[in-house]
């Protein structure tokens, strides 16, 4: 099983898929391509939430606002499973996530002779994914193929981390959902027990669901990803509340 | 084969197809993740004007404004085909049409575990999709799952009839398409024969096909569902017409 | 396999699919069902571009703003390819690419007893796809199917030259994608070894990738598709220089 991810919208994504299926006849499986674009760090947290519910797959993303400099692309072994990516950190919080926290081991694929300077998605990172399922498949290393090589290297990115204080958190919006729930990175357990919280000033009632207020009441939630979410019920959380992706969110106790 | 429906757009879904993936290796067909939010109605339209063109299958369609509260989660046996969804209704008219008016039978899940409040898509029911679907190949009764019970009780929705008079029908906006097309709940009959109709006090033509008028001019027809449908040929019906999902429309004869 | 691309967004494709699966087992990969509504031209645009990536295949392309009227629904038959569509030209130049300029064969499928009037994609080109692609697997003849005979006359369609001068090319605008990119007819070559062009009168950097001007930063490239693009850094073209599909482009040199 290959799982593909991009910021490409449509129609591009067939192009890859095209690819592939020349080389293999791997499932495919599409994570999402409407990942927010050229937001690398909205897409490592989506994908550190989503990959680990497949099964052991080879992952493909490519979100890459570095395409056609010399960034390079790189194959990252993570437990079972495999991430075929650019390498500026996009699939590392998904990597640890897999690997479970065991360390994970990064290859740098050669992709000098790309068709395009535009497209690596198609030209480079479909063509790889397609030769690394194969050797994950038949159990064998990756580093057998050819052009793909070890590195000790590479970018890392974190999910930046709130600070939480006795009667305040100072977080951040990581990413607002298609149903406008404004998702933060504060953990859940840090407004465990309160039965309100003060979000950048507005006093708004802790829920365990969205229905625990009426409709149209903004509340805060633990949301799917265990992070406290910004929503509204049956309504869009990041107009209520006026927050997008990168913004500060200070949450008084 | 299992399908998935919701509103969740992206990339959610995948979530529910990696849960499923884990437990099964079903073919898995989207009908659509676009469903308009939380409109168990549109869904439940489109559910049974889809569904039946599908070979048996297990169908998974999450609408579900009450996630979180103590809504039920079900599975409905109809003809040769299982329906997995929360228990608002959203897949009894589509089960009534694939069972072709048999009756249909109906079981509750267990969802009392669910390790979220607000995701249940992926934590209730891409498992008891999965699970159902291993019974259902299987050819075997759902209810010998564990924590699935026979329920005569649930919650039913109906498409609103309209009313049908000599000279008038006053009928109801299902939904409007991704075209703009203004589908009704009037059936197609109540117009056979008329040359023109009047709605909503605009006499438009009929025609049996959006290329029967010049190009952005506004028609009535009967959509590819049966259905009295409002359009404008190569436009939008929806703001020509100024109607959307929910609206009454008075058609004159 | 059968490839799926249409206009239709979301949830009608999923009614073809339901049609093909009741006939076929074929593996369903969908190119795109966002094409630029009933724009045949943008559409044949990009099938010519995509398709080509895709190992033998049938692909059914329904971008049909004739539907209902008497226009044929043809099959083409193309190298080890074959594209079902309506009879309006939208995969004519994708034939032309997979024929490898060879010639193309083109048959007509009787549509005459289509249950709908304005869903020709689930009641003619799907079931037509499905008993297509049965024979395409079994390397049989397409006519020999019922109700398809071979034509000698059909409705081709190019994408439109440019005219290069010396100093100036004068293109057209062929589509904006979904970054905004502004995706021209005017090829690569025509601008190779310029360090900048006038567009419109505005003098733009050329470069060979998005990142070869700052962010923020208009520049024209080459696109992955081989045309001379209009681009911003991390931006959307379609926006600064202020054109759209169809729209005229005046290159200087």
């Amino acid at each position: 099983m290959i799982t593909l991810a991009s910021d490409f919208g449509s129609p591009y994504p067939a192009a890859m898929k095209g690819v592939i299926l020349q080389q293999s006849d791997a499932r495919l499986v599409d994570v999402s391509h409407d990942f927010p674009r050229q937001d690398v760090r909205a897409a490592a947290f989506w994908l550190r939430e989503i990959l680990p519910y497949f099964p052991p797959a080879v992952h493909l993303a490519v979100i890459d606002p570095g395409v056609g400099t010399d960034r390079a692309a790189v194959a990252v072994e993570a437990g079972e499973h495999v991430l075929v990516a650019p390498d500026n950190g996009v699939v590392l919080p998904a990597a640890r996530a897999l690997a479970d926290d065991d360390p994970v081991q990064c290859f740098e694929i050669d992709d000098s002779d790309a068709e395009s300077s535009t497209f690596h998605g198609r030209d480079v990172f479909a063509p790889a994914a397609a030769a690394v399922h194969e050797r994950w498949q038949a159990d064998e290393p990756i580093d057998a193929l050819d052009r793909v090589s070890p590195v000790e290297e590479y970018v890392d990115l974190s999910i930046p981390e709130p600070e939480i204080y006795d009667d305040e958190i100072i977080g951040e919006v990581l990413v607002v959902d298609g149903f406008g729930n404004v998702i933060t990175n504060v953990p859940g357990y840090a407004i465990e027990g309160c039965g309100e919280v003060v979000v950048n000033g507005q006093t708004v009632p802790v829920g365990e669901t969205f229905a625990s207020v009426p409709i149209g009441q903004w509340l805060a939630t633990v949301g799917s990803h265990g992070n406290v979410e910004l929503d509204v019920n049956q309504g869009r959380g990041a107009e209520a509340f006026g927050l997008a992706a990168g913004d500060d969110v200070r949450i008084g106790l």
